[in-house]
């Protein structure tokens, strides 16, 4: 039974067919979000705190820690990653007991954050480029880590399901020459856009079990790949989770987190309360005009695809007797004491007025 | 490719693993539903009309027409289904378009209902048990029906999946010596209660793996079964249909149509609404209020099983395109525009007021 041993200074998550899904949380990565780019830039890392502590929060197994950013002031990512990296370990190790993911493009960067992660953290990633092979691997077996291979080489990404099987059998054997166990490596065989390529789902689903059953290692993706530029995406990512887990899949890379009510949103909704003769008290703030008009809420919870992923472990008999899923959907005792204790609260303004 | 076709007198539907997945509309149906037996019993078919109209609204392919209800005036089924069959298929047939499945436990309510149905008709069911056997399958050949084979015998049902497999062999061999072909029948390999066994999904995807593969039949389920006696069953149910979506599974008897709102939830927002010092319009109904403040509809509208279903469809490359991914996923326009519709309408009697 192949299981990757992944662990914090005091935590120990384990990949593997018997264990519930893996959810490695994507949020700390300044790559695309320009924000928290600038923020990094500036020295300030109160949005990677929030962002640690959410996912957690959500139920993230591990967190993925990216420092990606390109600086204004220094275009060189091989400067700038490798201390920014150093930088964001010790922050979020300190914060969270959960295990991390080492997630850099630049070699400079994994080495550096391998140098101060504490415990046994994933390496992300080496591809079956020849240039990264040769780099990474002996990284990977100086620190004993396990290391995500991602399934491209230096012909690029491949459309065909077999060419990237292909990528993946040369990196584990290319692991094995220098001692690296395939339980050690955890797969990700890429997933390609349903919207783009009908096949992609199917495609997915067949290379989890090949990979499983010819190479015995775990996998894990990028999920929400597969439902870019489509509407509604969460719906796609809803059905894709448990697909691959039912297919084999044991881990993914992903946002375990709500994504919370927009201030838009709530301007709208309250256009349209004021348009149906809706009168509002003048104190409510934006928290209880959320909970009382259905909007979602305001604090982070987790997104749908953990309740999709919490469903599947049950399911695949990796939640014995369903204890995760029934404390998971306990209802919220506290909410409704805080629904009533607010309904309370007014009725007592109003009567002192 | 195994293809299993059923016909209304004017549509096709075909269960196939090259096909979008095949909903059974299961809530024409008395069995536990005291107040529509009473209603069939005093000839009301109000609830059947809805309910029809309903699910093939939601997305339907096949509606389950069950007349298992017990007469306070006679409680002998025998007497009492086959007639009502009758009736119900009539009803039903003359109202929507969509292919029915005849569903009853009383052999003379299918012949019954055989012998009115327009088109090709879906039996439900024959199972291994022998009595059974030498009624059902000669019907099936006769009216050149394809039939839901449910994988019990005379001894029961059996927890150990082999045995479920072993009794499905039984039923399709013992067709093909009516000359029934196994294109023609369609397995429940029966789904049990993960709540109660915490092996059942994987029994289900293992089993509709091994009919399709081994005997190369299409196969069904009564889906919400997975989830009895769980906090959120939907939770569960979303997550278990992609799963066997992904192992083969090709239709399911499930109920296609969303919960509607319940008086007693709109009764409860009202106080917490009046609590919170809200004050609404007198002229508010109820449905504006449903709305508003996202209680959800007091319209029937697809359930989330059905948003899990067509993901899973597109995922399956069995919706070309995405093309009806993209259409159920379409904004609702008209509701934007009632939406300020209404609010316009609001403002104007302020205005006028």
């Amino acid at each position: 039974m192949t299981r990757t041993i992944v662990e914090s200074k005091s935590k120990t998550a384990i990949i593997g067919f018997d264990q519930p899904f893996c959810v490695i949380g994507e949020r700390i990565n300044p790559t695309g979000r320009k924000k928290l780019a600038a923020e990094l830039e500036a020295g300030d890392f109160s949005t990677v705190e929030k962002d640690a502590l959410a996912q957690v929060a959500a139920g993230a197994t591990m967190l993925d820690v990216n420092a990606g950013v390109v600086y204004n002031s220094n275009p060189n990512p091989n400067e700038t990653e490798p201390p920014l990296m150093v930088e964001m370990i010790k922050l979020v190790q300190g914060l969270v007991d959960v295990p991390l993911c080492i997630d850099s493009s630049v070699p400079a960067a994994l080495e550096a954050g391998l140098e101060v992660c504490e415990g046994r953290p994933l390496l992300n990633s080496v591809t079956g480029e020849e240039e990264r092979l040769e780099f990474i691997l002996p990284l990977v077996k100086k620190y004993n880590v396990p290391v995500v291979a991602i399934s491209n080489d230096d012909t690029g990404i491949s459309e065909d399901p077999d060419v990237r099987f292909a990528v993946a059998k040369k990196i584990v054997e290319r692991a094995a020459d220098f001692g690296i166990p395939a339980h050690d490596i955890v797969v990700d065989p890429l997933v390609m856009p349903v919207g783009a390529m009908g096949t992609a789902g199917l495609q997915v689903f067949a290379l989890v079990r090949r990979l499983r059953e010819e190479l015995g290692v775990n996998t894990t993706c990028g999920a929400s790949n597969i439902s870019f530029g489509l509407p509604n995406r969460h719906g796609i990512n809803n059905a894709f989770l448990p697909m691959a887990i039912g297919a084999g899949m044991t881990s993914a890379i992903m946002n375990p987190v709500a994504l919370p009510v927009t201030q838009k949103a709530i301007a709208e909704k309250k256009a349209a309360v004021e348009a149906a003769g809706i009168m509002l008290p003048p104190e409510m703030d934006d928290e209880t005009f959320v909970t009382v008009f259905g909007l979602g809420s305001m604090q982070s919870r987790p997104g749908k695809e953990m309740e999709a992923i919490r469903a599947a472990n049950f399911l695949m008999n990796n939640d014995a007797h369903g204890a995760e899923w029934i404390r998971f959907n306990k209802p919220p005792a506290a909410a409704g004491e805080e629904g009533r204790g607010r309904g309370g609260r007014a009725g007592g303004r109003r009567r002192r007025a």
